[in-house]
């Protein structure tokens, strides 16, 4: 197999290394990055410089990481790989005739203690510069189409300075964020900004090395879930990596983003999250003095089997 | 290409988002790197929890890095990626057929700031269970044979309790450090310990997970170099990525590492950084009271071709 010019038993040694104890899935994956990574090296003939600077980079990336901020997410973000992921977790969903609710990247603004509020609550403040909108809809079954009860839908947004609240000192906390529950048929509502289009962060100069724009295009993040128990357990599933039970009565939390048909980044989002399903219309909206746009968005969920586990 | 059922566009979407001022070499790794990700990616059929733990576990490397340690540096080092590029970066010189010394990984203990001594000084303080050698050499031009004077030997080693000074607050700053010239004879010398095994820490679970042991070989880590203007300029070539300008009288510096003929782990470093030419035997001392061992090891350096630079 090896066509190199390199001691050609170097990279099965370092797979043979690992145990008879190994989990086998991770064996699988860790087989397979060691592979990846030596034939990158070795197909370049990465030297030591390039390959310390690309440890420097890491390193960076970890330490600028906080519970607020997660920028070896965001490094993965840009060269692709959290979209790619989403799409490989969430293909057998897509592959149904009917889709539910196409899935796209949590990006790494995510806070997994943002609170409750009430439908109809405006989660806009002092964004004097942005348009007004009333975003609704209804969280039905994907299957039955019914309507889905005490589901949880949660939102963020960047304002419009392209700054989420835990960037910006001058946003008061969880400012442009919120959970709304599902009523009785099913529906949510709440004010919100038109999205914005805005730079990620490249403090890492990655994307400056790669002559790439930092925008992303306007967006609204989106999860919605309905576990029969406790909402508060997807914010550990998805930052923390807790395993979570879902019951008989539990649906697949649906990790999404939706996109402004008007915004000029939809074909070169710095992240490529965009899909086309997820592209959405704001229309205006009449004699409303809260909001001069209106977004009617309803998601549709898919039921989870019963003791089904998200694995870590 | 693609014989996946994932977007058959999307790699090459991302790899063609880079831009024209992307410097060539900087794009020739990305795009690679990027296809191995990805490939990586769909190939294993990578879940967005797996993902997120792998993002995790670098993250976490990276918060535990600082000036003493590089824990992202050890991540590579135990899926043999520092060793490999090692391998790569000097293949030429070791494709000679007297082939100067071997180079070996530096590791991520390595201290910038290592103090000069004495020739004929002992560099270990406060081991009582160690045993005591007497290392000497000669540093010699590899193509003339003459002997290098003023050359720099860096060395660094172990505690017997398997800890370097940095991690262990029990040892004194840059205990089993130092750095020697060599005299008009291109010769150095000093007292150390014969090295013992130890573990890498494994604070990541990184090895518990492959069910690999954690042990390192007995070794001694060796810098050796010679510049005509500063000795210092070289640990920022390898640590902080700082061209340096070679003059006419420089020779190529060698990062390497000796290890203990008699050590038990000589066939399964966790790191993977053994080769032949580099494993030594200690012999016993007559008549020191200092040491009951000695190990006798020549260097040999390549001359750096004049106003070469190192590139970061």
């Amino acid at each position: 197999m090896a066509t190199h010019r390199f001691d050609p038993n170097f990279t099965d040694n370092v797979v043979n290394a690992m145990g008879p104890k190994t989990n086998p899935r991770f064996r699988k994956l860790m087989t397979s990055l060691i592979r990846h990574v030596h034939d990158f090296a070795r197909e370049n003939e990465v030297t030591v410089d390039e390959w310390m600077a690309g440890v420097q980079l890491m390193n960076w990336a970890g330490q600028m990481s906080d519970d607020k901020r997660n920028e070896g997410q965001l490094v993965c973000d840009v060269i692709g790989l959290e979209s790619l992921v989403d799409e490989i977790t969430f293909k057998l969903a897509e592959e149904a005739e009917d889709a539910p609710t196409a899935t796209a990247i949590l990006g790494p603004f995510f806070r997994a203690d943002t609170p409750y509020r009430k439908n109809g609550d405006n989660i806009v403040k002092g964004v004097p510069d942005g348009e007004m909108a009333f975003m609704h809809g209804r969280v039905i079954d994907f299957t039955t189409k019914k309507p889905l009860v005490g589901a949880t839908v949660e939102v963020w947004q960047a304002a419009t300075n392209g700054l989420y609240e835990q960037q910006d000192p001058n946003q008061e906390e969880f400012n442009l964020r919120g959970k709304f529950k599902t009523d009785e048929e099913g529906r949510y509502n709440f004010y919100c900004l038109r999205p914005t289009p805005y730079p990620v962060p490249d403090d890492g100069k990655l994307l400056k090395l790669m002559d790439r724009h930092p925008f992303r295009p306007a967006h609204i993040h989106i999860i919605v879930s309905l576990f029969c128990y406790s909402m508060l357990l997807l914010s550990s599933v998805r930052v923390k990596l807790i395993c979570v039970q879902a019951t008989h009565d539990g649906y697949k939390p649906l990790t999404t983003q939706i996109f402004d048909s008007k915004d000029q980044y939809l074909t070169n989002d710095s992240v490529f999250a965009v899909k086309d399903s997820l592209i959405v219309d704001f229309v205006p909206r009449e004699g409303d003095p809260q909001a001069g746009l209106e977004l009617n968005y309803d998601v549709k969920l898919v039921p989870a089997p019963s003791n089904s586990t998200n694995d870590v």
